[in-house]
């Protein structure tokens, strides 16, 4: 598990272009925190809109930031020429999402040719601790040859 | 597998208030579309603020839809003075979410005094057909003696 | 989610030798109830030997099941001349197996070119009447060019 | 996450006589290889009759290591008069599972009272290396007052 070369030397502008085009990350106020190869961190800072009947980050917004962490993690690796999907997603809810801001820490752990899988903890970080909230297991899959944008 | 009998008569006004609460929901503009013991929809209609970086909805929109689905399901069957918990989930993404809106669909197959798991499949609704987009299965809790609020 | 064309008019033949060639299904008893396009039923009798602390049919069989009957559901659209490979399962245990013979039912519920996707149901089979006890969702891979077989 | 501090002192003899009662283990030749507060190691030396078509351990007892070693992870942390019981589990099947031996390597990442959550990695060792060839995450349920046995 690491540490992994990336194919695309240019994978940290690749992911960047791509994260700037997911119009989703704009209303719910995420940022990408960090892409390294094999491993990417989004973040997200509360918001009253983004909470669910008590009060707490929904499950939605945290699955969104396991889901696109592990998707970027998995993008960094793979060639130029490609666009990423996700092809399914587990994840374990093990604290409430409350705290100051949350975010996903993905990894891979195998990266191949056609799929890859990334671990991913989601975070929520409070003034002067942290919880892990979530635990996600993500299937990713590399789709050559399409580019990773609309039209 | 069903029909369920609901121990809480009032299960629907239950679940619509709970989906009120959530401001989550009222960011993305999703509705609840029907509750019924041990079932219910919820959807949305396509927004390009819901999107991802091929202009499909993001994966964490499905995600959402199939959670909160799956959570009303089986809160439609719990006890009056308790509230629901996603505890898992699981989450295939067969196809592209495009189309003019989604619904996510669930059913609860196990209802247990503490523990109760659901299957979604989440639809993309065109203007003359539909397919599934996804399909998952969740496991949700009972958490007797707290109220389904903040505060 | 069907009716489903297979592309292997030979699929009945090519997937009873693959679980044929399956040491383990000997090992546990198993036999191959049915294979249709996109369905497939693998049963299992009770035998002490398979049992967990309780006396209940071990978890690792009821995978098993599911496992194989997804992972042959799905081999029985693929083309002649590849293998199936699971890439992921997710299974949910609903109620303890015990009974007379377990039978784990799945449909493909997406088949695509790479991946297909099948949900699976394990049912304990009793005397006079029939349980549920688990539901999975399992991914399996077409490896083309890949004879179905050791060495 | 972690280190735990296990509220049975004699959480190892209490999982051990547990593994002991598990004829499944013994018919496919497992063992336990250590226990500590909150983590599980079992393994299993290749035997041909636990293949699949390929010639490699079946997914089927990868996914069996992976379920007894979360389970007894999760149980070493509960107390002495209750059983553990595996409410779901999701297992991502990295690489082909050859060897002379695989262990399943479980590591809790959350106790909470009534539900547990134990990631596992199955190693697959072979004579002068090692590679990750599974990796999971696994939900237990305590269940108190329930001993651990049959009858």
């Amino acid at each position: 598990m690491g540490p992994f070369e990336p194919v695309d030397p240019d994978y940290a502008a690749k992911v960047r272009a791509s994260f700037a085009r997911q119009a989703f990350m704009r209303l719910i106020g995420a940022e990408l925190v960090s892409i390294d190869p094999g491993r990417c961190r989004i973040g997200v800072p509360f918001r009253p809109d983004l909470t669910q009947q008590h009060g707490y980050v929904h499950a939605g917004i945290v699955t969104t930031l396991a889901d696109n962490a592990a998707g970027y993690a998995a993008y960094s690796l793979m060639p130029a020429d490609c666009s990423v999907l996700t092809v399914e997603l587990k994840i374990n809810l093990l604290a409430p999402a409350r705290g100051d801001a949350l975010e996903g820490r993905a990894e891979v752990v195998r990266a191949g040719r056609t799929l890859t899988v990334a671990e991913v903890k989601v975070h929520a970080r409070h003034t002067a601790s942290e919880t892990v909230c979530a635990a996600a297991l993500v299937t990713l899959m590399a789709m050559p040859g399409v580019a990773d944008r609309a039209g």
